[in-house]
C-alpha cells in the first residue's frame, strides 16, 4: 500500500475540522502534512473523483469534504487512492500443467483458493467500511495531546484568515 | 501482493494430497503449476523457513508439508511469502508541519489513523488464520470438476512412480 493512503486519510481528517463552507488549497494541505505537493495533488484529485472531497474553484478555492464526515468511510478514502482491485490476483494456475488441455468448463469459477483469499479481503473491506471519518476524527482528537491540538487549531485559524481575500 | 502467494498456496494444496512420507521436488511443483522454477524455488525456501513445508534431501528428496494440513493456516502460508509487515505503513506525518517542533511525547502512539488501519488488517489476518489448508483442500476438491481431479491424480501417481529410484 502506498504512502498516498496515509496522506489522504490525514488530509480528510484535517478537512473534517474546517468550519462550514471553508476550503483548504492543496498547497496548505501539503504544508500542514510536510509532504510533496505534486504527489499530494494527485491523491487529492483521486479523492475528488471518488466523491470524497470536492474542489472549489476560484481565489478562495480549495478542497473540502464532499459530504459530512459521519457519512464518509475509511474504505472510500482507501479505495479512492489505491483502487478497488483485490490485493490477491488469481491467475488461474490450476489450469496449467497436466490440466492445460482441459476445456474452460472443467474449472468452475472462482478457484477455491481465490475464494478463500477473497473472504479475507472482504473482512478487511468490511472493517474499513464500518469506520467513518467522523468516528476516526473523534478518536484521533481524543488520542492527541493538548499541545498538538493547540498547534493544529492555531495553524488552521491563521491559515483560514490568510486564505481570505 | 505478489504472484508468489498464489503459487505457494497451490503448492501447499498439492503437497497436502501426497501419500504419507512422499515428497515432490521443486522441478515437479513448477511443472505442475506451469510457473518459473527459480522464482518458485525462492517461495518454497520461504515456506520451509516458516515451517510450513520441509525439504527432504537426497535422491528421493523434495518438499512435503511440515505438519498436517489441518494445523496449517492460510495466514502462515501468506506471511511466509509476503512477510508479516503491515500493508499500511504509518510514517507519523502528524508530527510534521505546525507540530514539528513539539516533543515526541506530545504524540501518544499509535496514531489513531494507524490504529484504524491496523484494525482492518487484523480482520484480514483473523480470517486467514481461521482457514486451514485442510479446509481449503477439501473445498477445492469438491469445487473441482471430475476431469481436473482425474488429471491431477494421474499426474501425481505417475510422477511419484518416476521419482522413485
Amino acid at each position: 500500500m502506498g504512502e498516498g493512503v496515509e496522506w489522504a486519510i490525514h488530509c480528510c481528517a484535517l478537512l473534517a475540522a474546517l468550519p462550514k463552507g471553508a476550503t483548504l488549497p492543496a498547497a496548505r494541505l501539503s504544508e500542514y502534512h510536510g509532504v510533496t505537493r505534486p504527489y499530494l495533488a494527485k491523491h487529492l484529485q483521486a479523492l475528488a473523483r471518488a466523491g470524497v472531497v470536492e474542489a472549489v474553484a476560484g481565489r478562495r478555492g480549495g478542497y473540502r469534504l464532499a459530504r459530512s464526515a459521519d457519512t464518509l468511510t475509511l474504505l472510500e478514502i482507501v479505495e479512492a487512492v489505491e483502487g478497488s482491485a483485490p490485493a490477491f490476483r488469481c491467475t488461474e494456475i490450476r489450469r496449467r500443467g497436466p490440466c492445460r488441455s482441459l476445456p474452460a468448463n472443467a474449472f468452475p469459477r472462482p478457484c477455491g483458493i481465490a475464494a478463500a483469499m477473497e473472504r479475507a479481503e472482504e473482512a478487511w473491506r468490511g472493517e474499513l467500511g464500518r469506520q467513518t471519518l467522523g468516528d476516526l476524527v473523534s478518536q484521533y482528537q481524543h488520542g492527541a495531546d493538548q499541545r498538538a491540538r493547540d498547534r493544529a487549531t492555531t495553524w488552521l485559524e491563521n491559515t483560514l484568515k490568510g486564505e481570505k481575500p
